[in-house]
């Protein structure tokens, strides 16, 4: 198939974006979801903190009775009472009096500051207090944090470990996130064998089953990996149990373009072929179809391609799964040598940053994986450009910046 | 303790850093490798491809064959032999012969190109072929893209998805990697308890649990959380079960500095403390301390400080136990309005950015999680500082980029 007869990315990716997502959500113990998706607003069921308390380990006292008094000039009070975290005092304080507070510990009732321990000079329940206070001082207030019925998080948030947090101070030990996809790698090919030293004729070691595992994992999806012999039957057998066990379906190898190839047939007749052929390099034989409503993306079986091919059209299929708000945001850098390109054909030529320039790793071969290796980043020549000039500036994808 | 008496950042990023790390590693699966840092320097055990292989599906011929032909005057072979994936020719090819051949599969012996389907036009066994190939068109050659004993991976790497591809073609399933540190926090404290709509007088939700447990997964530690009362003597035993089950201690509460406090004086009496009070701000009350050779950090009980402690002080030290390359990237911001600050201490601000300004959160109180969810990034402003004015520029530390 040649140029003319290959679909452009863009519309091969408006195709896959049109693809209806199920949304799919569970309740889940909030230790447990970090680096999830919140899938809905949720409202605090009390008062942060619960309670007027102490901001520092000190003396709460009336402000009031500092008022002018000083480093030189200390004012004196009686204390009273002593409690420390976890306890509560029923004091209720007068003029003159203090009680020993300590960090986070409730105000007793009377007091409105707290004189933080450094300002302060006990001797037995005598203590001075050297300095001036504003009523309200050292005091976090009730509801200072969160109000009761007040929204504190709301649905499509990534959670952070902050996040986390006001979930809890506001009284929540549970949290309904969107669930991850379960995406089943079917890797094709009579050939491919485990890594091991001793190769048989014709045998290949099957990396993709690494690659794919991992970029499943860097999408924060769950990842379950099969192997399929170039058989029509058995491909078929395959993915049926693969749809069963799973919410996206990924294979690769056997999407040759010009002619039948397993994968492809089989997908077109369990389902519908929509994509066949993008005019992308490297990546060609990218194919996508649908089957019983579930999205499989069928990739070549060539390492670098295969990769190319995840990161264009799978990866933010995966984050819009589980609602994460991600777009590959491509940065610009001045390329150090001239990168040829081909009218109406996108590139995605492996480079290598230093600094403000970038390196293109001109590998020739799609199966290369040193490439990837060697490399820190995509130069993206888009379909409109014949390629890029040396010194002229392009558009550089960050590997590191594709993960969440 | 006033300002004076407070060690600056840099003094106790020192101390921490001077601290002897003990670099552990451990043989894993190379599918559950992703993330993990390489803890070896590794070769290839054998060629990458093990063999000239056909880079498409199409024809092996010898190139000379085809000198001179083209489109118009397409030179005519045939086919004496075809191979599918996993299969191997025991053709010898002589002029004139063609080996239909898959992408992948070995080379015949004999033959010196591959045809692209597209270019040709097969009949039966008879094949016309109509373009002009040069030798070696179309094969990837044995050790292309490997050699057999070259290095593929230097220790101190972070596997990405083709490292691991790499690893895998170069015949190895195994890999020795740095272990992940095994972090036990200790959250202190007799008021806190598990989030709960019905909070009892004086308690308070333990939000430090989830914050804790989360950032240490963010630096691809293993967290083991436990939770102590204020009590001398199990805070002892609590110390003693840790520091048998993990590599790294974290507490939080209980690190007061103007008087003794449960956590620094046992730490104090097991072992030795090395840091107590920073001049930062938030996370004054930090201290640090080592136990049996295992380093303690102890953290504020208040959640925003022990979270500017933890990414100050306890991030990069995970880091450096798993060998990660990893440092915090500040870029610059303008303020959007005046940030106060004072001569001597450190502060990290929350900020919220909008395209190149970053809008400082200034919600008073150590305690207030808010401004850590409202905003995605500390503003830092260093010791020589006085505070930022409205509109000039400043550091800015992105949360995103803190985690790997």
């Amino acid at each position: 198939m040649f140029l003319s007869e290959l679909m452009s990315v863009e519309k091969a990716l408006k195709i896959i974006k049109n693809v209806e997502i199920g949304f799919y959500n569970e309740k889940i113990g909030l230790k447990d979801a970090y680096n999830r998706v919140i899938a809905e607003n949720v409202k605090s069921l009390l008062d942060s903190p619960p309670f007027d308390k102490s901001a520092m380990d000190g003396y709460a006292i009336k402000a009031e009775n500092t008022f002018g008094f000083s480093e030189t000039n200390p004012a004196y009070f009686k204390i009273v009472d002593r409690i420390s975290a976890g306890q509560l005092s029923n004091v209720n304080l007068k003029n003159g009096e203090a009680v020993q507070i300590a960090t986070g510990t409730p105000i007793p009732e009377g007091a409105n500051a707290v004189v933080m321990e450094e300002y302060t000079h006990a001797k037995s329940n005598d203590l001075e207090v050297a300095t001036t206070l504003t009523p309200g001082e050292n005091i976090s207030f009730r509801g200072e944090d969160i109000k009761k019925g007040e929204l504190v998080l709301n649905t499509g948030k990534l959670l952070r470990p902050q996040d986390l947090a006001i979930m809890a101070s506001a009284g929540h030990d549970k949290i309904r996130v969107y669930k991850k996809p379960v995406v089943n790698v079917i890797t094709t090919g009579n050939e491919l064998v485990k890594p091991t030293s001793r190769l048989q004729g014709g045998q290949i070691i099957n990396s993709n089953y690494y690659t794919l595992k991992s970029l499943v994992e860097s999408c924060l999806a769950v990842p379950e990996l099969s192997h399929c012999i170039d058989d029509h039957n058995l491909m078929k057998e395959q993915l049926k149990r693969s749809l069963k066990a799973s919410d996206v379906i990924i294979t690769t190898g056997g999407t040759a373009i010009s002619k039948g190839d397993v994968v492809v047939d089989v997908v077109g007749e369990m389902g519908e072929i929509l994509i066949h052929g993008v005019s992308i390099r490297p990546g060609k034989p990218f194919a996508f179809g649908i089957i019983d409503k579930k999205p499989v993306f069928m990739l070549s079986g060539y390492p670098v391609a295969a990769m190319v091919q995840f990161d264009v059209f799978i990866r933010s299929y995966l984050m819009q799964m589980q609602n994460i708000d991600w777009k590959p945001v491509p940065v610009s850098k001045i390329a150090s040598k001239k990168i040829p390109s081909t009218l109406g054909r996108m590139d995605y030529v492996r480079g290598k940053i230093e600094g403000e320039v970038v390196h293109p790793q001109m590998i020739k071969g799609s199966g290369v994986m040193r490439s990837m290796v060697k490399s820190d980043c995509y130069i993206i020549i888009e379909e409109n450009l014949e390629g890029i000039d040396e010194g002229e500036s392009c558009d550089v994808l960050m590997y590191d910046r594709l993960k969440v």
